[in-house]
């Protein structure tokens, strides 16, 4: 996000992103992903990144595309149109690795308003965009957070990575 | 600030800058308060110091109280009632030391409006509030930043020290 809490302008423009890019830098993404089984994705972030020309990644893993019409499943990709909230519960719930959160920040929200998430590994961009789409929305719980590491990139990115304190 | 932009509840609480309280840790206020020379202050937060039994500080500085109703100065306290944009261009182009602006988050957003705010030190404390007073506000104009250091301490709270990038 950037430092005033914005994920992506009003346009829906990524564009800030693109200063922090930096050649075989990829702030320690390839290695998170692999801590992961599970993936949730919603329908506009899947269908954007098809649009853009690419296959949607984590092929290996179980991959919930959220979704209001039912499809049937492609390989590991399953269109997802039962209760979020029900399906992070019983994923948490089997053994397995992390669950990964991709993109947007409404499925985000639905499950810090349920007390679902464990952890956050927050990106912060060296910018103030003004106005955008905000990362936290209003009107959720408190949660208090357990800082476990930050670590600050040349690109003046700086990585924040809590769980919660109750852990 | 909370993790996700607060700086108070709605109901105006502080309640939880207590989570990192730590026996003579300051987290840089001393060392940062010897280098500014000019205090701006809301008069809400002036009268919220004083009504709690203290002296405002700062009686060694030159200290503008922000308020519609003039009065008449007392020592180094000024009542100002003037243009603050026009208060900060002015104090920028005298000789001295930095200039802070103390609390609440009106005045910070009236300079972040006019482009007159040079440097940010953000503290981020380890807690999602879920709603309350925002220290950015909406629609501002963007401002890239260069990051020129963090600092995590040891009760979970990251300071996060930017100046404007195009310094």
């Amino acid at each position: 996000m950037s430092l005033d809490g914005y994920i992506a302008t009003k346009e829906d423009s990524l564009e800030f992103l693109s200063l922090v890019e930096k050649e075989g830098e990829d702030y320690g993404y390839h290695e998170f992903v692999q801590s992961v089984d599970a993936v949730m994705v919603g329908r506009k972030t899947y269908e954007k990144v098809i649009s853009m020309g690419y296959d949607y990644p984590h092929s290996d893993k179980d991959v919930y595309i959220l979704t209001r019409t039912a499809k049937p499943s492609v390989g590991n990709f399953k269109f997802f149109t039962d209760d979020l909230v029900q399906l992070v519960i019983d994923l948490k719930n089997k053994p397995g690795k992390n669950i990964y959160c991709d993109g947007g920040a409404e499925i985000a929200n639905e499950l810090m308003k349920n007390d679902l998430v464990d952890e956050y590994i927050i990106s912060v961009i060296p910018i103030l965009l003004g106005d955008g789409i905000k990362l936290f929305k209003n009107d959720r719980p408190e949660q208090r957070l357990e800082l476990l590491k930050s670590k600050q990139y040349e690109k003046g990115l700086i990585q924040l990575h809590y769980q919660r304190a109750d852990q």
